[in-house]
């Protein structure tokens, strides 16, 4: 096999990623070498890239997700793994703990070498075969999208079957894969967007319900029409949270992931402690989390949304696309 | 036995409570009829005479807790129960859901005729044996601040053996109902409170460590000392929150029962969802929660923190009191 492999360097926070050659990396005993043939883009990656997260090393290659095929295996590895189209989990190191990561936790693509290169290496036990229902191309936007969604909306959220469900922000990797997942639940699904297009489109999906968050009464309406929800999974906080709370019915759980609308502003607890809701936080997601989601997936023959595919050449691009929030669903780069 | 009896009415909301004669009520068929010994304060009584809460009827007796003799059953209670000592659980018609009360949950004291009478109904449910070890004076004070307490600390904040236990405010009922209980679980119980003496008290009562959060840096000694806390008892809600946010341990659960210190100002929740942080609303509590309270305190012989003795004459004068937050632990009431 070659010795030097393409991929996508950061070259310093803020700086466009430049496509180089570099030298093919060699898996420790407990690792694998994969030959990546797809990987696709999260926001992680958008924020690295523009320096806006803690711990950026400089010519770090980006990227979380891929498929791929195991080309080498270290000496403690299986050999049997050898020539497998397998799928990868990228979160490193989560710990023993399912409630909460370890201190030593991190994300395949930062500061560790990630998946937008011809080949990366990654721990024996961070790989799994990829759903026989997916292609290549749908496997690859899984893992990270796939794992943060299913912890926040099964592990965090723990909605019974035939429960209201609010999902906002739809349009969004995270999103998309909660409403894929949420369908397996309940046909009780509310979406909100500032894009009456991607309402639609949610609804083609399998939302119940959509709303334009940007209308001052979208959340009176969902009382009229639903009487409340009862799980709602959020990656946005920032100025619409108290509204949510308004619509959680007594024992309600906001799932919180994110922070893309900014701070929540100030806040009545009086709802909380009346209705005993929950306001939970959810980051990523714990190797059962993601064991649990490719079973769902499996199970329920389920299919992610893709947004479009993009060359490793064009990765800046992809970049691009994603920061400006344009897609619906996930952005594939091809290896 | 009397025809009359004496009890403290609320004319209207903000004015004070008269002591007058009004009819003995007498129990339907599910209920029992209750010679009240002593009654014990809530914020909550509080608060209806002020006009601070919402559906208050007018000529209401207010009061929840109280230690009685049952005088008298209805045609479907055991009369075995007729010439016993009682406490009552005041949560009247929970409903199924240990999760959340039912829509017609509502608390003995209003708008039902409460405890602060020389007799008072309630639904034979709802009617315990005290513990053994209480005077009939402590025994009185445990049920609205207990239930409340347990529910918050065991059912809702779910401590492990050895966490660390931060309970806010100390002083008020709930708050040292919740400190005697967490005793029974960890030796790491950290209060808060605005008063120096207060903690010193509380101190002696089994916590361990004490801040003022008047001082601003408050947090930043408990992160020095602790590390950060596992579990979080505040009733407060108000400017602290952040702060509190700020020291929970990843996993950590912070209880809000309550808003004394008003609305929580702008809140990132980045620390929220990076560490899987649980921010839980709780208010009194269900029959189970009332059981296990009880039990709780009849295995480990807890006694509750008594303030002061009023009598039913007395009693605007024990609202005042408890208004002006001077108390330290539960104030009875001698009918």
């Amino acid at each position: 096999m070659a010795q030097v492999m393409r991929a996508a360097v950061l070259p310093e926070p803020g700086k466009p990623l430049i496509i180089k050659e570099v030298a093919v990396p060699e898996p420790g005993p407990t690792q694998m070498l994969i030959k990546v043939l797809y990987a696709s883009v999260n926001h992680r990656d958008v924020w690295i890239q523009k320096g806006l997260y803690p711990g950026i090393r400089r010519g770090v290659i980006l990227g979380s997700d891929c498929v791929g095929i195991v080309e080498k295996v270290g000496s403690e590895v299986d050999s049997a793994w050898v020539g497998k189209k397998v799928i990868v989990n990228p979160g490193l190191e989560w710990g023993p703990s399912r409630e909460v990561q370890s201190p030593s936790f991190h994300i395949l693509g930062n500061p560790t070498d990630g998946t937008f290169a011809e080949y990366v290496v990654v721990p024996a036990e961070n790989v799994y075969q990829p759903p026989l229902h997916l292609s290549d191309e749908e496997a690859a936007v899984l893992p990270l999208a796939g794992v943060t969604a299913y912890r926040a909306l099964f592990y965090r959220g723990r909605p019974q079957q035939g429960n209201t469900i609010l999902i906002t922000g739809i349009g969004g990797g995270v999103a998309l894969m909660a409403l894929k997942m949420a369908t397996t639940i309940t046909d009780k699904i509310i979406v909100t967007s500032s894009s009456l297009q991607k309402i639609d489109r949610a609804l083609e999906l399998g939302a119940t319900d959509g709303y334009l968050y940007t209308h001052d009464d979208w959340h009176k309406k969902i009382i009229q029409k639903w009487g409340g929800v009862d799980v709602v999974i959020d990656g946005a906080s920032g100025p619409n949270i108290p509204q949510i709370i308004d619509i959680l019915n007594p024992g309600g759980r906001l799932v919180i992931y994110g922070q893309t609308a900014g701070k929540i502003p100030q806040l009545s607890t009086a709802k909380v402690f009346w209705r005993h809701l929950n306001i939970l936080g959810s980051t990523m997601g714990s190797p059962s989390d993601f064991e649990e989601m490719l079973e769902l997936w499996n199970a329920h023959k389920l299919k992610p949304v893709i947004d479009r595919l993009y060359s490793l050449d064009e990765i800046n691009e992809a970049f691009e696309w994603m920061d400006n929030a344009k897609q619906f669903g996930k952005i594939i780069i091809k290896i």
